[in-house]
């Protein structure tokens, strides 16, 4: 563990997507996700969700848990490092469509819940799926 | 706590959305509200879930709280408060849709949950998503 | 408790929706509901929702409560006290919508739950949402 | 009990549907239903689930348990079973819609759901729902 | 148990639809699947799930088990097998639709879990349902 | 449903127990039991669990569901009415040891939970257990 | 509701054992606590649970609840005030014994539970009871 | 499955215990028993659960599923099948200790569960055991 | 937060008990403890959960949890870091009793649970308290 | 993965007990467990939790999880492999006390949990607890 590393989208390794031709979902939990508040100094502990269709690359797991675990000593706020999340994850392996959703531990008696999504523009005649379960493309 | 002061739009501090760019959504859990029915006197309880998207302005989670705070003492019927919180919170921030939903703790064996919805108004020409998932605009 | 008199719309009060230019929705989740089954004679329990958009009124709880406790003693069948309760809710407050849901405890082994649904037929020129979120009119 | 009889569509008694002019929805679980594996000889065990939406017609509810037990000692595969329930309903009470679910206990660590749906064809003017969810007629 | 032999389609043991003129669907819940990471050599353990509507054939079940139990020893990863998984099973019973979804136990904090779903192409006059519950062909 | 008759010992019915050499233990759990508040007038709500050691004589459950639906509409209180139910069926079959609990829904945001239990008392020699699980008598 | 009055526990009204001669257990659950703390001036939230063994007195639900209701703006800590509950408690009904639990919300992602509890000093020669609940030894 | 033979412990076919120097526990949950109620003729659904000691010999699970799928169309009432179970159980495989819990599905908004227990009487020197978790001997 | 500070007992600060003359118990739930594992140098995720009977003092929560920070970046085992902070928090509050129990997320599929228990050694004629968590004999 | 191979208790790594003066109790859950029936070839899946008081040594977790999947493609029946696995753990590090439970997933409808306990045999003067939860040997 590198704690005082910036985290990068450089550090999200890819992998060649085993069925570019087929649009489908893999969803990863990542429960253990820690950074620090920039307001109290006191750390903020979530679980970060990323929902994406790969296009030509997958995102290898080891570099994602890597790379989040470079949030742990770093001041950042939730609405913030959500975006952050999903720009870097989008910069990385540029897939069809993402979400990523980060769950905060209760900090004053209140939870907090951050979603965005990122949806790839589509040439004028396309016509895909807005939903996160994709419609197939020919076999 | 104040407990005798009125609870205020003003109150809700804000920041600057850290992307206004993207649509994307907040939801911000507060399990620990109470007021006074007012017409038995007796306290409520109940838990209120803000689920926005910002435009400009982001809601401040302590301000939330302490706004929240201050219905402890005063009487004010389900519909209302729930109407209200929702009045307030989009004057504090402008958001471009929120939903207001307050679960209470039952009285009489009886459970009631109520939810209010706001979206803003849209020129001619948008095209806005109408469920809570915001679809993305252009990156 | 008056276990012989007769439920009767005229029992459930009303007060004024403190927001009746907003679409909203109240549930109300009544899990003491007790009849008695016209073909043995044998107590029934279950629990019955009620989801509605107020219009111009909206239902007391306490005078729901005892509307509800009315029907202790009485002999009537599943989908005849179901369609009852919404017409008498409907009669009672006139609203946009609503939604009445009985689920009953076991009977033979059998679980049975029964939905009755309301909807106010609509003027041609309006455009009414058609899932139970309602959608926002301009405030 | 007549563990030996057929089940048949004829077993299932009906009453008249206290409020045609409505389509709401009535939903039987049957967590108790039994049958034989025409391969193995062993009994299996699941849930059936009955959702319809009735026309003139509805079943009662002590026929249709007896019409269950019929299966106790049959020879009759998940498929086949799930398709027969679907068919005996709908001739015996000929609703507007109906769905039967029949959830299995695992074999060989393995667990099995069927799902059939009726929907009665509509003359060319009606505009019928397609979800589960009634919509309502005029009142 | 043959523990090296390579999975294939041709495993998979299909049996006539009982009811071809009904769109129907089938869940298989498949909780004991195991197979090695090519990375690490360590064991995955995951959940599959097939859900499929049938066209003129159903799997059975006891080859679906025979089957998965070849990727015990098998070197593959999650991306891969989820798609093998789909492909194979289109291949053996020729489905109106298939999804599969493979849910992963967690590596390193990470839960995973790839969702992958097949439509057979239509001819350009149907116009079937797109979701998991199916629209039903006249009787 | 004799609602207006007082419940009573002697509508508990008993038959021998098939296994009066064995101490074994018989739990019976009634959720479905409602009496009146004698203060407010309103209808309370519980569920009573009746765990016994039978001697000579057995409850028969149907005699039992019987006598306690005649508390439907008596006035009584939770401890009150937890003893009595206790003291009936002491009464009723002798058994070797009793534990009557009762549990209610809330009133006023509090919920409440009565246990009552009755012992034999033994002759000097024997050695009595103390828990709910019954020590066993030599075969 | 008195929110400045200072709770008492002259405020705890009785009423007789209606069966002294048994020893039995009353649980209350109180889930609707909430108090201040003295350090931050920032409401506390917790659920109260009395367990007692009555003597001559059962303490009356509702004076509890008027009772927990004055701790609602006063400042306190957990230690002091689940203390001073299970006090005024034997103060007011004098039980054989008695166990008081507060459970809290979190701070700062911190959980607190404190468990308080009381037994009659016993005369030599006395053996009560034989329940779950161990004895304590005098303070 | 031969539904019309008489259940015998004869069926239970038993193993040589592997470690007999050692008290070790066998718990066996068997969620699919069947029989019939004598009195209505209905069928009763339950969850047996064997947990014993073994010493020269174990229980084969297969020869168990078989011989509690003969109470399947076999009158019996529920005190009177736990104990028989027990009873065959220990004549098959004379274990040191065995209990024997029966969970009934709801009747008449009832639930039963019977527990039977049987443990070896002990030569007068030995003080063994009187809890569920046996205490070793020496290896 | 002082990422780099080495935890130490002298950061838990203390206020005096409240209460000394009662055995009481007090649980704080620690659901965010992070730390380093020395071997693999990635982040270990826990909870920890002290259970103590205050003597003279009783640890404030706030420093506790400042205290439980110091560990995020420090290399420490599973069994090591229990044990220190048993010794930490009984150096700190000499209690009469402290158990101490740490779960941790899984690794390697893997889930590990340690639990320490301290108690004062006592004169030989005192007879403390009979709770559910046993005594245990001298250090 | 060497799946060939077959368990040794040689394959447990231990490291020095960090704590030997104090009894403390280490508890592993090992959810990922395979083995193969040796009668019926098909391939068995449980989890394995070991309880145990670590005397000078502890076993490192890592060797624990390769040991275990040795078992992968061994056949072994349910009681065989619990006790083996006691007597591995135990022949590796020398406990004070350890407990091996094996639950497994259903066959045959049928679900099967092993409980092995071994406890090292006491010098005559100490008295060692019967229960789970231990008491502590002087240090
Ligand atoms: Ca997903
Ligand atoms: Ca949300
Ligand atoms: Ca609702
Ligand atoms: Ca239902
Ligand atoms: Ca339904
Ligand atoms: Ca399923
Ligand atoms: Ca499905
Ligand atoms: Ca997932
Ligand atoms: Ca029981
Ligand atoms: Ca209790
Ligand atoms: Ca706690
Ligand atoms: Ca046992
Ligand atoms: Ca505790
Ligand atoms: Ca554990
Ligand atoms: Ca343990
Ligand atoms: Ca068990």
């Amino acid at each position: 563990m590198e704690p005082t590393a910036t985290p990068s989208a450089d550090q999200l390794e890819t992998f060649p997507n085993p069925r570019p031709g087929r649009d489908y979902t893999i969803e990863i939990v990542c429960p253990e996700f820690t950074s620090v508040c920039p307001k109290t100094g006191q750390p903020d502990f979530g679980t970060i969700i990323f929902t994406y269709v790969p296009d030509q690359w997958c995102v290898e797991l080891k570099s994602l848990k890597l790379y989040l675990q470079r949030y742990r000593n770093m001041g950042i706020f939730y609405e913030q490092v959500t975006n952050r999340l999903l720009d870097d994850f989008v910069a990385a392996c540029q897939p069809r469509r993402c979400t990523v959703v980060s769950k905060w531990t209760p900090r004053g008696g209140i939870t907090t819940t951050v979603t965005c999504h990122y949806e790839r523009e589509q040439p004028a005649s396309s016509s895909p799926a807005g939903g996160a379960t994709p419609s197939t493309s020919p076999g």
